[in-house]
């Protein structure tokens, strides 16, 4: 008598990330309920199984879901808004005040959508997020069927979400009681940065992730100009101001970390915080780049993020681990730096890791949710095939993901969206880039 | 009366080039004979011409074909057969073995026609290729209707095109004489690098480029060793045993380039000599990330390649105009470098110039033959739009090609190949795949 189960899928490969740079042919993949029930060959899968749906995937290649560990969804609405400035004429005079004059619920739920609808459509089942009206973005997550980790923005200032760092951890934790124990939401903090929070708000937020076991998001040691400010202000690098507050701790994500020193490095190491690595936007801005050799030298963990589209312009996780090996090998100087696999493994396990939800995602095993994507190995550009993760960091692009699930939910179903009304987004996102560019 | 021409392109934008950082908007491409006869508003075009074809492309925008200025077409037959390994493992336990052991007419053939489809597909309308058998490659591009630079390899040992550079010479000017004055292939000596060629046979090449005003294309200070061997071997720099040699001056193309001094840049500028820049490539093999920004400065043309598909692991000039403005913001520390415009001139007009081609391709202008490509900016991913220049570089990717055009004669139309067919090709290059890896 054969088990009944959801689904099989038989790709052509499977590449389950864990156990490490494994790559099997001939097996399926059976999900139930949501979960992996088994990863076994296709002939044992028959013997065994009996599936409601069964799908083969010739020439195709199943990995688990992409996870974004850094970005802003919403900017998605900026894409292309302002590039090849300088880092501070950006900010300071076109990102800055675009998004005080457009941000609102509105700006967030659409943006969202557009983000996470491009996300989806690029292999991305996870994606971490820091934005305005995180609440609004939430939501738009749940409905789209994909998994999100909420790390809410704390500043000092004022903006449309609120009005001080209170206010800002206030409806943060508001947030987090809403979203308890949700499936697929899972909520952080996100002190902006050490430039734009005071002392006394990091170490109520280091206080809070400790009492609450939940994790810390910041953007750290992003431009040179960073440092060198802190050195002049706290007499300290931003790392050690961080260590003092109480910040550095497993929980924590330090995101871009362009501008490290062996010290820097240590202070990871000993806290066991983790870095969060944006090559092509660190490139683009011209920030600098993670030293990702030496990082893993000293066994800090790595993941893998796009930063928003205002600096991307993509969010394609494809993209991104080609550059994030590129530039591995050309800051070391050694063409064996970050190989195919070990890129594949930041953009998935590693990613999980650090945000604390491996036991859910971020590679195929039996237990995990079935969070994968299936990448069509069979187009010209990949064409002829030898190995199989060379293909997929140095020769595809997001465009041949042709299907996505997220807890054994089809999000992408033969490269069309099931859960997002593409056009409507198209129609309301060309809306906003009119408003915001004066034409409407 | 309205004048007959063959086609008239409507695209929602245009983006000649030619004019620099323009984008016309409602205009109109005529195309007869083969050649642009006007850009003009679409409503001045229809009340002037009355085309056989008249084609509307909404969204989409309409550009010069891409120009790919250094490769070695058929090595797509090795994409991802040895990757992530150090220089000159790569090379000697690798690349040149697998060479010895494959490389013939058929290789070429296949491997040749398989970088044109994918080149096709991806924007290209023009490339330079040097690798083994040109004759055979040359045939190909021909038959495929892709104009094509031919700059055939010349070495002191043998290999399976010939003995010694005697006769590798003398089989590249037989292929010059066949195809000489044809209209999609031009032909130029490619001397391999300083390292594989000696003295008397760059002499030989330097006086034959001045007799037949053909262009010299050489790999040129690729990497550091390459510089240290020859101060040792020859007591200067590569680019200064060029010069005594007489190599240099306005038809030579030097590949790579990424390890430069000022007195390097001082003698390109000297002899009007132009670089081609592979940042994907360089940064995979960790060779170096040529000075872009102060080639700029000192008026150096450089034009922008892929390289082999064997280090990129891509024939697609979309993601090699991304990495060329990431990679020289990096550089150069500054995120205005080599902005949007700038790439997508280095990637069309830039290679026609520096190939000596300019009079036929490598911009929309009226007199020119009709090289173009439209690019479908209506994908999630490059929506919304501010800023068309901006989208082609860093948001969009080749996927979004639509139709090419060389000469007017369409060689992609709405996705599909028109000249090759795709899964013959796609059938042969796994043949040899298999093959190669010893599974067939």
């Amino acid at each position: 008598m054969r088990e009944q189960v959801d689904l099989i899928l038989e790709p052509q490969w499977i590449l389950p990330i864990v156990p490490a740079e494994q790559v099997y042919e001939d097996c399926a993949l059976v999900i139930h309920q949501g979960q992996i029930q088994a990863l076994l060959p296709i002939a044992e899968a028959k013997r065994r199984y009996e599936a409601n749906e069964t799908l083969k995937l010739p020439n195709q290649v199943l990995i688990p879901g992409l996870i974004n560990a850094h970005g802003h969804a919403a900017m998605t609405l900026l894409r292309g808004y302002a590039d090849d400035l300088e880092l501070n004429d950006w900010l300071e005079n076109h990102i800055w005040p675009a998004e005080s004059r457009w941000v609102s619920k509105d700006f967030v739920r659409d943006g969202t959508r557009h983000a996470i609808a491009e996300m989806i459509r690029s292999g991305t089942t996870c994606f971490s997020d820091s934005y305005f009206f995180p609440e609004v973005a939430a939501e738009v997550a749940v409905g789209a069927g994909i998994r999100m980790r909420v790390a809410f923005p704390v500043f000092e200032f004022p903006t449309a979400w609120g009005r001080n760092s209170d206010e800002y951890i206030h409806k943060g934790l508001a947030l987090r009681d809403n979203f308890k124990s949700h499936e697929l939401i899972d909520v952080a903090f996100a002190p902006h940065a050490p430039y734009t929070v005071e002392d006394k708000t990091f170490e109520r937020i280091a206080m809070l992730s400790e009492e609450l076991d939940a994790h810390i998001h910041l953007h750290l040691h992003e431009v040179a100009q960073e440092v060198q400010d802190s050195l002049k202000l706290h007499g300290v690098r931003p790392i050690e101001r961080m260590e003092k507050l109480g910040i550095l701790g497993p929980r924590t994500e330090t995101v871009h970390m362009t501008q490290l020193i062996d010290t820097d490095i240590e202070l990871l190491g000993r806290y066991n915080s983790s870095v969060i690595h944006c090559p092509k936007s660190n490139t683009k801005l011209a920030s600098g780049i993670c030293p990702v050799d030496k990082l893993r030298e000293s066994n800090i963990r790595i993941a893998l993020g796009t930063d928003g589209a205002a600096s991307n312009n993509r969010l394609d996780m494809f993209s991104e681990m080609n550059a994030a090996s590129l530039t591995a090998k050309i800051n070391s100087q050694d063409p064996r730096s970050l190989n195919a696999f070990e890129s594949l493994a930041m953009a998935t396990i590693e990613g999980a890791r650090i945000m604390g939800i491996d036991t859910k995602t971020g590679s195929l095993e039996v237990g995990k949710q079935a969070d994968m994507i299936s990448v069509d190995l069979g187009q010209i550009h990949s064409q002829p095939l030898f190995n199989v993760a060379s293909q997929l960091v140095y020769a595809c692009d997001s465009s041949q993901v042709t299907n996505s699930w997220v807890s054994g939910h089809q999000l992408l179903k033969n490269g069309e969206l099931s859960t997002i009304n593409e056009q409507e987004l198209l129609a309301k996102s060309q809306e906003w880039a009119n408003r915001i560019a004066g034409k409407a």
